[in-house]
């Protein structure tokens, strides 16, 4: 950031005459030094004191801070703060805040503290669209829009509009467009604030707005919210009920938080960690988000066990079969994953051209053949230099050339027919694929080794 | 979306109705069913044919619609429409847009090709700005930003800054602020529109601007430009030069890009992909993004065949010893990257909680205890069922016990250690760990089997 604009960093020097301003409760350093400052700065800052600590800076600073704070901080962390917090004063926060932001807070406390935060609520307005928003849930377009914005009837002249927006001023901090409505309340388009400002005074809405807006649903999910603001990029987006009326938006900032929040938790399904945890959670969360496909796995290893004991007597006559045991199911793990997390990204990226499966398969075969071949020769040649074995080394090589071949299409298909049933592909790229993998690994190589060694 | 409002819709009947128009080079009705439909549609249509039709298409459409496209399509099948392209027409479809989706598609062309075309471009200002941004990076601000944008000096009244955006309201789409500056030109404060809509003609800058404008220096890096947008909730972003003279504007569209392939990027380092690619490549760029980390695979897997190879005795011996390699292996495998995922995540994320290193693995180490303890007692059960031998249950589950500690120890450090040297600890949650863990599993378990057995 620019310094000479931007001039907040949290530097070691200023940590450690912050901890102490906190001991000495020395109110005058904490209010100097932090007026003016983002309150996404100072909620960085809170970060590093615990919570009695953070209870006495709010208590410094002005409500409409403090507010702005309490939205910023981490869900698990909000969860905290928001316990040591009465009602009123909850309800004194959630005044300075838009009412999406209110209702996402108020959906972290119990059915009962909710009420009673929202009895406290002076402005009756707020009260009621936050009560509005409670209505849905919170992962469709409803849950996420908020309701304050600048509408304007499609009767009216540039000066009435104006006006409307000098009303609503106050209540919608960024407005980007103002939206068009019918005298029944239904969207019908919208005119930019630099068509307004460039318009002349006695101009009429219906002469200059645009009727080509883009609008959603209130119960369309967040992720396809998301998608449709990335592909018309847009920085807001209006929601509309089924009949069409006007009902709230939904600006950028919020889509952000989803798109970030849809890629970790697909790195937490291809981690094979089944539900959202984070590294500060408890440790029996922890362990509880671990153990499930942890479970599976095992039962995979298990079952691996079970079938190499089949062929008990080939080891026993051939331990060097055991040998590459680990190099078979090691290869056919890391080719299922590729495949699948390749499937994954096309699936999750619909404007990339969708060929015919036949067609894909085709191609997952060339490339599976040409990996295949590569590695297949180049353990062959290891083999037999190490082990000057020649019969081990075919059965190796072929075994491996096999496992790549299945797990490259075991790894294509296995997301393509999870996405068909209405399941997160993204499963396919974890501990699912390397578990069903290993166990094909191990059937392809004994079955190899049988036929070549006429066992 | 609201189908009152966005009509546009590609079911498989329009599609057909359209390639019969492409066939019969029906310009009448492609171009009236594509009227008033948004580029971003027109761009998802295209998708569907060849580059040939597209062509067609292209010659029907008008010259800014021809432009939105070019910019909405995927890098790869954008390079294969630029060759299509003369540069004269390339010269005409970058006058229609932004500088920086300009120097975009210029960065895909030879740097031949690229003076060629900017020799075509009429308009002077949009040449020497697309230029301009040439000199940067792709991947810093300076690469990012546009350089369209409103700004207005300190001492302008409204009125003269009403004038300076009629004059620009061609050039900029979307306005959002009015950036500030001095007679020098350097940045010093912002005013949204909404206070531009609500001041009255005569009030000078000066006295509404905001002075705490948040903005990036030209060489900042791209993933820090949307961590500062994200956590700052912007729209967009001014950019100044080294001296904080005003030189572009960052705006969240190209910034959500930027965080997608970020997500994207990140994906594939999990998945042992070394390189950016799509299932559309070609076989052999496919085959050459998989093959470095499936050799690493294979080097491990072959060392891994080695080391099992000092314990040839045992396994003569005992064979049902080699019957539970895979599930050592591939239990270490799993909860290697589970650990690895989850400090990936708390680094990606710096807004929570940082523990100190030893509180993290203490933590790290009672997660481990936990699930080791359910899973070797299970592993103990099993063995005991099926198989009715209590020295190898009890050498199988006391490695099992071990890897899982170990795993989560190597999982935990690792991206620690790597983050340290400034590599992405994503690439920790990878082949990398897998092979690691798999070695690190092999030692313990045949270590474990060698005492227990007296061997």
């Amino acid at each position: 950031m620019n310094e000479t604009i931007m001039q907040f960093e949290l530097s070691k020097e200023y940590l450690e005459r912050f901890q102490q301003a906190l001991n000495e409760q020395d109110a005058e350093f904490i209010r100097s030094s932090l007026e003016g400052v983002n309150p996404a700065d100072i909620t960085a800052l809170l970060y590093e004191f615990d919570a009695e600590e953070c209870k006495y800076v709010f208590s410094l600073l002005p409500k409409e801070v403090d507010a702005a704070i309490l939205n910023d901080l981490e869900d698990d962390l909000r969860e905290r703060f928001i316990s040591e917090f009465s009602p009123e004063e909850l309800a004194q926060y959630l005044e300075h805040l838009d009412s999406d932001d209110g209702a996402d807070i108020l959906y972290q406390m119990s059915i009962k503290k909710r009420e009673e935060v929202i009895k406290y609520i002076e402005n009756e307005e707020k009260a009621s669209n936050i009560l509005d928003l409670l209505r849905y849930d919170e992962d469709v377009a409803g849950g996420l829009m908020a309701k304050e914005l600048i509408k304007a009837n499609i009767n009216w002249t540039i000066l009435q509009c104006i006006e409307e927006i000098r009303k609503q001023a106050e209540n919608v901090q960024k407005i980007y467009s103002v939206y068009v409505v019918d005298n029944l309340g239904k969207l019908v388009g919208k005119v930019s604030l630099k068509r307004i400002i460039l318009a002349e005074d006695g101009v009429k809405i219906a002469d200059i707005y645009d009727d080509t807006v883009v609008s959603v649903e209130t119960y369309m999910e967040d992720e396809e919210v998301a998608q449709i603001m990335q592909k018309y990029d847009l920085e807001a987006v209006p929601v509309v009920n089924a009949r069409g009326k006007l009902v709230g938006r939904i600006t950028i900032d919020d889509v952000i938080d989803v798109i970030t929040e849809m890629a970790e938790e697909e790195r937490q399904m291809m981690a094979g960690i089944s539900s959202d945890v984070e590294e500060d959670d408890t440790v029996w969360m922890l362990s509880k988000a671990r153990l499930p496909w942890l479970i599976v796995g095992m039962v995979g290893g298990l079952a691996g066990a079970q079938f190499i004991g089949l062929f008990k007597g080939d080891i026993a006559l051939i331990p060097a079969l055991a040998f590459f045991i680990p190099l078979i199911t090691a290869t056919g793990g890391n080719v299922g994953i590729q495949s699948s997390s390749i499937v994954v990204q096309s699936l999750a990226n619909p404007n990339v051209f969708s060929d015919g499966l036949l067609r894909r398969l085709m191609k997952v075969l060339f490339v599976a053949v040409v990996n295949g071949v590569i590695l297949a020769l180049m353990v062959f040649g290891v083999v037999m230099l190490f082990n000057r074995n020649e019969p081990l080394a075919a059965t190796v090589s072929i075994a491996l050339f096999s496992v790549v071949l299945l797990a490259s299409f075991m790894g294509t298909i296995t997301p393509l027919v999870l996405d068909k049933f209405g399941i997160n592909p993204a499963l396919a790229s974890g501990p699912f694929i390397t578990t069903a993998n290993d166990l094909l690994g191990l059937a392809v190589y004994f079955s190899v080794a049988h036929l070549l060694y006429n066992l």
